[in-house]
């Protein structure tokens, strides 16, 4: 082992010397997202979107907490084998991880990152676990279609018209799996019949950008240069060009923010072409209905889940750089005439033998 | 260096085998906060509440941005200077957090622990310099009584009638700055004439805790069990008794949740007596109308800032915990009827030569 098991190039990017394992994730997933190109990839499938609970806030816990117990029965965990779980969610406060982590006993660290959230819990769960300060770490995320609307827009009830730019948000949960690399696993890891192991070799802290816009019917656009500029730190710290990279999935910039992201890196002149993917856009077919793309907490952690994380332990692709990105506005910031800030986090994961 | 900077002594308790160093502070106070018992000792007193800004939410954003601004400016840092910033505070969606970092520009990591937020930006910062992610970290928070008061009850200007049981959000921020201890400062820390260095030695991540209580106009009996909880978790991680403490600090428990934690700990046959102290209690005084006490964000931040670090520089406090307790419920699973979860974090800070 190296003296410093992380180390920092460049500010806010981190390298971790003895990279942690992703040793297993689990995906549930809402009806349509299930619908979806990702179809049946999902690890467990809810129909009712009520999840049987008088509330959507309540099912939305579900989807966190049933992503978590699932990884754990997955990978032939107790709760009590995890010591830390980073998780967070887009309900004021937190209320879907503060109750999930009630219910599943794990020590939390409750992070908020909006839509970025599902790469800022992986990168902490990855830095606690190189530094020693967990053996084994958990990281989730969820949203619910139906608990976001009303929070942030309307209650579907009420059946306000969406606009073209509008993302739907996704309705899921994800948990990821992080351990030591440089130990065995204790665990019947890897559980599924493949065979590489996926590294998080460094990550880069996402810096929160604004260029004025004011539409949180638009977030796509907003989001695009915090994307931008956490893609441009993690090559600039990381020495890669994006050439090295198999895939770069971005969080949920949707078909708006797409295009503006590679303007951005165009500008920069740096073309990642095809390589260059969108989880919001990957989620769902263009004929759902979802406007410009999916969003949501749950957005990226489900496309890295249900199809990146998979085709990785096939070796279906070496190099991948999640980005995911997040809107840091609030309803209240909104009505009082605020800008919308937006933050992406990047999390590097390489396939090895 | 040894060869792991962080270890795990029981679940969720890591103990950093060289301790970052807490070099600089800085506190940002109300009003009504400096009238209390801590009067002058805060770095700067605001006395307009709405800070000149248009909306409360504006001015809560200024009390976190203008500690961090003073911090920098007494350590002699630019913001270039920092890493990682570990922030967040109370409003839905992080909102003074994420707004302040666009202005800021340090990369971000978004906490929310609810008024454990404190000690969990702390915790995290510490872990990251221990581990190499950052050479130098910030963590800041901030609370605001109107912006708090409007999002989780009721504008004030309704008039609505507090009850014995309410707490008082304390209006405030402050900002820690934390850096690895195996190096030379590079600023011109210490800049306080004062002669001990502040290690953080180690921390304890919370459980969620949920007793079942309901009233959100309670939230010292709520958050009682979760201070007790991470307490004996610390003593248990740490192999420490409570006489080993000069101080053991909680969030803001208030007048109602500090004899219940005792109550608690008695149970435990733990009597930590008068080296057990809640920063609820300590920020105002009786006759301050503040009901049980203060609480918010920044109220543990103000005591531990204003009162506690400042004692330690001089030698009159040794060793401290801090147990930053936060009420994780939101306005709409209180109205939804659900009972209120809670945590605490702990730090544990040690003065040497």
């Amino acid at each position: 082992m190296s003296v410093q098991e992380v180390a920092l190039a460049g500010r806010g990017h981190l390298t971790f010397s003895h990279p942690p394992v992703l040793t297993g994730w689990a995906t549930v997933a809402g009806k349509k997202e299930t619908e979806g190109p990702l179809g049946r990839k999902f690890d467990r499938i809810v129909r009712d979107e009520a999840m049987g609970e008088r509330t959507y806030e309540r099912a939305e816990r579900q989807l966190l907490k049933g992503a978590v117990e699932l990884l754990l029965s997955i990978e032939g965990h107790h709760a009590t084998d995890v010591d830390l779980m980073f998780a967070g969610d887009l309900l004021d406060q937190l209320v879907t991880a503060n109750f999930a982590a009630r219910d599943i006993g794990i020590p939390l660290v409750g992070v908020y990152g909006a839509c970025a959230t599902s790469s800022e819990a992986i990168l902490l769960a990855a830095m606690a676990v190189a530094s020693g300060a967990a053996r084994r770490a958990v990281a989730a995320t969820a949203s619910h279609h139906l608990s976001a609307e009303r929070q942030y827009r309307y209650p579907i009830e009420l059946g306000v018209q969406r606009l073209p730019t509008s993302q739907w948000t996704a309705t899921g949960g994800a948990a990821f799996m992080v351990e030591d690399g440089t130990k065995e696993p204790s665990g019947k890891a890897p559980s599924r019949n493949d065979s590489k192991a996926l590294r998080i070799t460094c990550a880069t802290v996402g810096r929160v950008q604004d260029y004025g816009l004011k539409d949180p019917n638009n977030m796509g656009a907003a989001m695009a240069p915090a994307a931008a500029d956490t893609i441009l730190r993690h090559l600039l710290g990381s020495g890669r060009r994006v050439e090295d990279y198999d895939l770069i999935l971005t969080g949920d910039l949707g078909r708006i923010g797409h295009p503006l992201l590679e303007d951005l890196l165009a500008e920069e002149r740096i073309h990642p072409k095809e390589r260059l993917q969108d989880a919001g856009i990957r989620l769902y077919s263009e004929d759902q209905n979802v406007d410009a793309g999916g969003s949501g907490a749950a957005c990226s952690a489900l496309v890295m889940g249900a199809m990146v994380l998979p085709s990785m332990r096939k070796g279906e692709l070496r190099r991948v750089l999640l980005v995911a990105t997040g809107s840091l506005h609030s309803p209240r910031t909104y009505q009082q005439g605020e800008s919308i800030p937006t933050i992406a986090h990047a999390v590097e994961v390489e396939a090895v033998e």
